[in-house]
């Protein structure tokens, strides 16, 4: 299942070129990754009184399409886990007309915030903290 | 007539308190004031190919209420026009349950981008430029 | 005594019209008064450990000049207590040929984390907490 | 040769968790390739000009240590052309003690803001404009 939340690009994210910054692309991915840990039960405080938080480790964007000021986007996000201690997020910005405007690819994992190291079984962490575990894996 | 526009606070305009950035509070009220002057019929690029730009001489902000990530707030906008170069903009945000989370009010007027000068009579300036002038007066 | 930090104007701040966007400018001041609380002994880590945390009441910025990418600022940052839970801060963000960009005058406290309200003696308590208090006053 | 510009990490770029946000660190980056472009005589209202401007294509951030408020830190930027219309972007955000915190690598190309297309020839079109070139290649 891909979860998305749908963003309006704002006037102060504008660069002196008139187009959405480059860096807020990496923003609204971040909110997205964040609204889906809501969603599933997991919001900010929930995750910080445990204990622990997400980490990105690696980002790949492809800016495809530029956006103005105004503009309606969608942001999706999916969590696919594997066997380490690191998992991978796939997201796309994609503009009211469906076409792509970004591919935001990313590898994460749950950092332990005492020992500032990462925690094993990431995705069985979540799901075990989360309210709805569905939403937390592809 | 009081404009005003809906924003989920997003994950990554937290600070290390968990609660909105205080900057970030000029940020949605910037974005208002952007999405009333769009929903007018003028967008940044119309402003800049006419040759005028916004621009804020003075803005009080009052912090009433801490916002979290996910909240939804709304924020409101209204111009209010004298006889000189300069006019004031009164801007709220509200919670859901309607508590003011901050009263901004702010003093502006409209630059020409080649002199770098105030111009005369704003409103009636930017009324003249706009598809839907009424939005543009309190 | 004024404190104050050195601050390059960064690319990604200017807006569409290629000069500061205005929220930056109290992004600027806020750095200032981080940089000072560090200067005397009290990052935001130990302020955590501590269980308490600075938080803006109000503040006006009075925006004076344009600031261009690349341009160097200083901004300065001094904070006055009287009898009561809150304090002011003034600050000036100043170009390099002394000329002043913008006044911030503003209000603030020190909340306790734990109850969220604010403490009596904010100047008192951070002072018990620096190692160098006179940073802290005026 | 490569280019660089050094930073301190402000108190209000630091996320609930206490490090630099993850989307800070592209910030970075950009404020490096314009400080790059305006040491070679090419600020953004030169370029804004001249009818061009920067565009990011896709970008790889891989982020290897975290980064506290007031951590001064080192940005660097090198450009490298092929035969394309497009070229490379090396940059690596150092710490204090040399080791590396964030490796990014990008791919860009120069827009022509009339047309929106690539041009061809960015190494030397960008050269042709700049004061000091030397600093545009690699």
């Amino acid at each position: 299942m891909t979860f998305f939340v749908d963003v309006t690009v704002r006037g102060y994210e504008l660069d002196t070129q008139g187009h959405l910054n480059q860096a807020v692309y990496l923003q609204y991915a971040e909110h997205a990754r964040w609204e889906l840990l809501r969603a599933a039960g997991l919001p900010q405080e929930k995750l910080l009184a445990d204990g622990v938080g997400p980490v990105a480790l690696e980002v790949t964007v492809k800016f495809l399409k530029e956006l103005r000021g105004g503009e309606r986007v969608r942001v999706s996000c999916r969590f696919d886990y594997g066997k380490g201690k690191t998992f991978t997020v796939a997201q796309q910005i994609l503009k009211e007309d469906g076409t792509v405007a970004a591919d935001i690819t990313g590898v994460a994992g749950i950092l332990d915030l005492s020992t500032r190291r990462l925690i094993p079984d990431p995705g069985g962490r979540l799901a075990s903290l989360a309210k709805d575990p569905e939403l937390l894996s592809g």
